[in-house]
């Protein structure tokens, strides 16, 4: 099917959603534990987390315009500390239930059985069944005028990862962490890894790392 | 491992580049085409376009700070015009290639042997060997000033893939296309469904929509 602009603002607003949360490809799944400032747990799942830089190591997480209540994005920005656990084969299907509209005063931990873990003194709760936990520190906000979506960029500041998975060079290996994938609004993938390629000169044919 | 703030601000660039870039998760594997002023096209890879928003629909995409030559940004800046088109298990090689710093004048699509796709008056070139082609006009662009990355935003205007492969509720099946993903600086993965789950609520079991 061919799509122009009017074609697509014609669609009944369900039918674009899922079309054009589709458009962009492969997502990550990522759940973010963040507390209130009154120490009440927050569990939330996104898949607008992205890479933004290495140094500084950065990352940036979308939310939905701020007309209904949105306990993680409010968390943040008021307690500035928040963390981003992968979802894996194992929690999708909790994970995914995080996103159902609890009452105030009830934790999604609570709710899904997924298990608070806290590191030091870092005040935000990590996710226990995670395979890849990472503390933030708020860094930036501001909102998309485009459509009122506010973008939150974090340093991190914590990482958490088993040794195994981290190789010579500094990648991780996703799948042996059982790291999934989202497409869409609901449809959750497992990867298969096809090769890493060797960075890319011109005139050199384009080679596989393994 | 575990890391804080010091670990990683202390690793070597490159290792910290691969060890940052696959914390994010799993990552979209685009192709933006453009052409300059003059005409003369342009292909470039790019892991980092992420949802934004269905209505308007819009798409994001991040560049690199603005210190060497970014043929793409700048044509994007100057012609606001530009597509997006999905990377497949058949062509993830060339794709990666177009990263090459091939000489001013050269065409990634020559280069590569990708083939330059034009619809109608549409001015910037689709990738004829993609499934899924997105043409989208520039709406905003602004300098994230924590690491002068710059953040691109634009507005879908044309969208072309198989009907097949678009569901009743408007979800695209990605796996059907053979769109593949990307993990840290080089991986690159296939997929395979897990499951679609039905909008979370309250006190219901979380539920395959198959």
């Amino acid at each position: 099917m061919i799509l122009n602009n009017q074609d697509i603002l014609s669609l009944s607003e369900r039918y674009r959603a899922h079309f054009i949360n589709s458009l962009s490809g492969y997502k990550s799944a990522n759940l973010i534990g963040t507390k209130d400032l009154n120490g009440r747990e927050n569990l939330s799942i996104v898949s607008s987390v992205f890479h933004l830089g290495a140094n500084p190591p950065l990352m940036g997480v979308i939310f939905r315009p701020h007309s209904v209540r949105r306990d993680t994005l409010e968390n943040i920005l008021e307690t500035e500390t928040y963390t981003i656990n992968h979802v894996n084969s194992l929690i999708w299907k909790e994970a995914h239930q995080t996103s159902a509209r609890y009452n105030e005063g009830q934790s999604e931990f609570d709710e899904t059985g997924l298990t608070p873990y806290y590191y030091a003194d870092f005040e935000a709760p990590f996710v226990a069944q995670s395979q890849v936990k990472i503390g933030l520190k708020l860094r930036q906000h501001q909102t998309i005028e485009l459509n009122k979506t506010v973008l939150v960029i974090g340093e991190i500041v914590h990482v958490e990862v088993d040794d195994n998975a981290v190789k010579e060079d500094g990648f991780v290996n996703l799948e042996q962490l059982d790291t999934v994938a989202v497409s869409g609004l609901d449809c959750y993938h497992t990867a298969s890894k096809i090769d890493r390629l060797e960075y890319a000169k011109p005139d050199i044919p384009t080679t596989c790392k393994t």
